[in-house]
């Protein structure tokens, strides 16, 4: 495996378009991140300001840009990344899969839709997580609650009914959850809170209550403040400089995650300089 | 004319990200430049890293911005911006041609090839000139130094040579000029210093020194601080926050007057916030 020079997290605009500048600059980079791309941008019905490519649709341009990370012989790892620690003068990167190594890590992991629930981020590790994968074995033979924001939760939903007890999946999308497992009850209702009760952690809905002993709250992205210990943030984005360092040594971000305007091109602009930043960091290191 | 809501001076990729994205919210718009867009574009042999287009050479990004501005019915105003003026809630554009008036600016002129000539900036506008239209009639009759660095600005030595008694021509570029009048003569040199001597501008180079009663210093862009008066600059960039404001209010940069890296993905992420934030502005102004 080795140590990674660049790992860039997330494949929106400001991923891609880091990966291809580093990669253009002869680094070897780790990207992470959905292989089909941003869901986002997807969801885009026209893009009228993305300079060089007019009238296009959030589908053409996540086209575009996938083509051309495979002209230039980039792979996408698709990977949760559920913590990111400074090491120093490497990253290490705490996947749901494996751990991976870089000397310099940029995150474009996007914006969290909507903001965190009352009691989240509080009650996070004790009775509150962000990976199923990564904890499931801690509920062995108990009950869980998952609180799923996009369909592709349901697999994270599955996996871990194979070793909870019973799981109560509560869809934040309208499409119907189909389960194969008996043990997993879907259940509908409006996100309200999180609080812990009794050593239960309990999922306030606007109309019931769901009690279990955990509360997965799966979401295409993570506060970027839980992701990394030690980063500043200013509410749910990254603070950083004008050449996209954050206060971390080594660490930069793009993107939405910075703050809006939550713009196609602008993502793109910040993963091209913190691509950049990212080099002449490593020249630093290099020296050192 | 009327006043337009937002005046863009530079047709690179940061002016037309500008352009694009001012357009698509509805505001009016001068875009002021070379209508074939950038030539610093146009010159790259190969764009590896602008995210949608992969591989393709500087003309064919330059003649895809091209496209899209046709379809947004942008037209580019051909026009040698030689100084803004902030006016309180309102700016003046003095152009070579006109004096137009914008509600925010947005410069995206580009970063000056190369230093300034020691004694260019201190002699400005006292034998020293970065405007031949404008200044021609001063020089009625006198004889007046153009330093040329592109052909097109052969055309301004042609105007002065109407109006001067004498005009010397220094190329800054390979191609060898032609002119039809007789009383313009071409003199190679590399230069190296403009100074005043008894009234007179003396243009050295490295082999010997031009003196006449005037140096125009004709390039593609002219120094921020030069184009703006109180404009804070560091160097040959104007100092910018995160959203692209400058220290005045409603005047806005983007691209690479901002500092490096020099790259179109930068300049385009950076035409697209300063647009949203001369927006942001024009509310605010409203609101008044």
């Amino acid at each position: 495996m080795g140590r990674y020079d660049i790992a860039i997290v997330g494949t929106g605009p400001a991923g891609v378009s880091a990966a291809l500048t580093a990669k253009n600059r002869n680094k070897s980079i780790l990207l992470i991140g959905r292989k089909d791309l941003s869901n986002k941008v997807i969801k885009s019905h026209k893009i009228l300001n993305y300079p060089g490519l007019p009238d296009i649709t959030g589908e053409e341009l996540v086209l575009a840009m996938r083509e051309h990370l495979a002209q230039m012989d980039i792979e996408i790892t698709e990977e949760q990344v559920t913590n990111v620690y400074a090491m120093g003068d490497y990253f290490a990167l705490q996947c749901a899969k494996e751990m991976y190594e870089a000397s310099a890590v940029i995150l474009a992991t996007g914006v969290m839709p909507g903001k965190l629930l009352p009691g989240e981020e509080a009650n996070l590790g004790r009775g509150v997580s962000y990976c199923a994968t990564c904890d499931a074995a801690l509920y062995k033979g108990k009950e869980a609650t998952v609180l799923g924001y996009s369909q592709k939760e349901e697999d994270e939903a599955a996996f871990l009914s194979e070793v909870a007890a019973r799981v109560y999946y509560v869809p934040v999308y309208k499409e119907e959850p189909e389960f194969a497992a008996s043990n997993i009850e879907v259940i509908r209702g409006v996100p309200k809170e999180i609080r812990r009760d009794d050593n239960k952690s309990v999922l306030v809905l606007n109309d019931r209550e769901v009690v279990s002993d955990v509360v997965f709250v799966l979401r295409d992205s993570v506060s970027p403040g839980q992701l990394v210990p030690g980063l500043e943030t200013e509410g749910a984005h990254i603070r950083v400089t004008r050449d996209m360092k954050t206060n971390i040594a080594g660490l930069f971000a793009a993107g939405d995650i910075t703050g809006d305007p939550y713009q196609d091109a602008k993502a793109v602009g910040e993963g091209n300089t913190a691509a950049i930043s990212a080099v002449k960091y490593l020249a630093e290191l290099a020296r050192k």
